[in-house]
């Protein structure tokens, strides 16, 4: 089973990550000690997904930590704020990562000495991934009451076990309505360019012995357009909760408009880490990548010699065309978000 | 320029066929011989596009009469009726391959003898490739009126020279835009899961110094949010004339609900070969390819073994979605066309 298989681990002052390049057809595991390997992991996308971005940044901070020969708080300190920079530089977009980073500097801010900032930071880092399994599960529960038995689920890219600690956000939702009984299908769509549907989501589900269909991005309206789609669920990136928007894998959009177009609920799933306070529309950055992620596909150019291609990672999904977005707290609608309390949701 | 390079031609007994599987790496031709040959090549889509497909048919017929040994007229009309079966069954849903196999059969059996019939039919599928090319400059005349200078437009799939005898259909409109002057820029949409955007629209544009810029399907309503897509001009396979309705490639139905959703005009450009008279939605066959074309790109597998897919190789765009439709005749709304008078368009 695909609870078997980790995202990331911490191994005595080692990150593995599980090199989600090379899947479905190899299992292998990349063994980083700095911080800036942890960046290089996600800025190449070896792990990626919002909520794994945000366990990796803490365990990138707790790498310095516990490999730092510094003798004085100022100098760890100055060390762990050096870290922050390289990783917090990796991607723009995925807020957990931001939410990540703060934590871990307020950790290591409130410790007295050196020794006390390298434990407390090792065990912050793994409290934010059990608590995001935790999240996941409780997502899962959440969501799994929307879902009824029969119910065929398309979803985009992959927001599984895969793109978190652990369990998965919208695959949660998927795996617990599963776990009840519920008989569903998913319809999993590739996501061009990097593939994560077809390549990820698929391998997670064929192990959880889950019924999935691969379909390409632009199949998904004729696929609602025949009725054979029930809900569309999907993760998140980061959800601006002053306004509501979403911010997820570029492709979402598009699902969200054929939904509404069509009558479909469309249903986002994601930790309240995901949920942005603070920025308004005007200051989320969308991630552009390197053209050659469309131009090219598994090293093989497609396209001929000279032509441009745009690749944005992201999109924006305005609250109007989103149902619900269900977290570990609750299920709430997008313009209920701005009444949540954030500082209560952070612990603070 | 691209008027250069032809992608179906008549040598003498010989269709050579530009096959499209390999651009825009190779230019090859196919020598074919018989109408089966012709068949195997629709098949394969090694030509495609559904006027291109028409006037392959109707050489696939006269390849037949060309080649005929019979010496009766009622060996050779039985020799002419199995390659359209055979050429009929190659691809169900384009609608202009049984139009022009059924304008070959009428001008077969209105022939007195053998030799009669051979001649005749070499000159019809001539005849049927010029006026596609004639159409397609009309289109391109009809079409150029509604683009303005500065228009930036999006397309899908390949509805260019290379889907027809020459010029193009929804590139034609383009090409008599930018021939007129007209600055345009084309978002060609990559169009999984056979790349026809990425491989042809973007080689045949280049060719012509039309500036393209390749996106993959799924950034299209990102790119229309954004504000940066003036029209969506696509071509078609099928369009009913009874409910308006307008079949094309997959995904262009994504395409004609994210334009609706943001206010662009969603054009269709095609000949009125293209026009089914007959047909109402229940009898339009959507053909389902084989789903390795969804599970392995370029030869490599991107999704695990044992994964299933769907890979209908078209769908069904409603009228109120199609702002008009751009023929050689004229301009219409999709709710005119049910008023056109067949029997005139096909020179009845």
């Amino acid at each position: 089973m695909i609870s078997e298989i980790s995202t990331i681990r911490w191994s005595d002052g080692v990150v593995e990550i599980l090199d989600q390049r090379l899947l479905p057809h190899r299992v292998k595991y990349l063994r980083l000690r700095t911080a800036r390997q942890v960046a290089k992991a996600i800025r190449d996308m070896a792990i990626r997904g919002a909520p794994a971005i945000g366990v990796a940044a803490a365990m990138g901070i707790a790498l310095t930590a516990y490999h730092s020969k510094a003798k004085t708080r100022e100098k760890i300190l100055e060390q762990l704020r050096r870290s922050c920079e390289v990783l917090g530089s990796s991607r723009p977009t995925a807020v957990n990562l931001f939410w990540a980073l703060d934590r871990m500097m307020k950790t290591a801010e409130s410790s007295e000495s050196v020794e006390e900032m390298r434990s407390r930071l090792v065990e912050e880092a793994l409290r934010i991934m059990r608590e995001d399994i935790e999240a996941n599960r409780k997502i899962g529960e959440n969501g799994a009451r929307l879902i009824e038995d029969g119910d065929r689920i398309l979803t985009h890219c992959n927001a599984g076990a895969l793109a978190t600690a652990g369990y998965g956000t919208a695959l949660g939702v998927i795996r617990a309505a599963h776990a009840q009984g519920k008989k569903v299908i998913v319809y999993a769509c590739e996501t061009r360019p990097k593939l994560q549907g077809a390549r990820l989501t698929a391998w997670e589900l064929l192990r959880d012995g889950i019924p999935v269909k691969l379909i390409t991005d632009n199949m998904a309206a004729f696929l609602m357009q025949r009725g054979e789609v029930d809900k569309v669920i999907v993760g998140a990136d980061r959800i601006l909760a002053k306004t509501g928007h979403v911010i997820n894998k570029i492709g979402t959009l598009c699902h969200a408009i054929c939904a509404k177009h069509h009558g479909i609920p469309f249903l986002v799933a994601a930790p309240t880490s995901t949920i942005d306070f603070k920025s308004g529309l005007e200051d989320v950055v969308i991630e552009e990548r390197d053209p050659r992620e469309v131009l090219y596909i598994g090293g093989k150019r497609i396209a001929p010699e000279g032509v441009e291609a745009w690749n944005p990672a992201f999109d924006i999904t305005p609250p109007e065309l989103v149902t619900c977005i269900i977290t570990e707290r609750g299920v709430y609608r997008p313009e209920e978000l701005k009444g949540l309390d954030s500082a209560a949701l952070s612990g603070e």
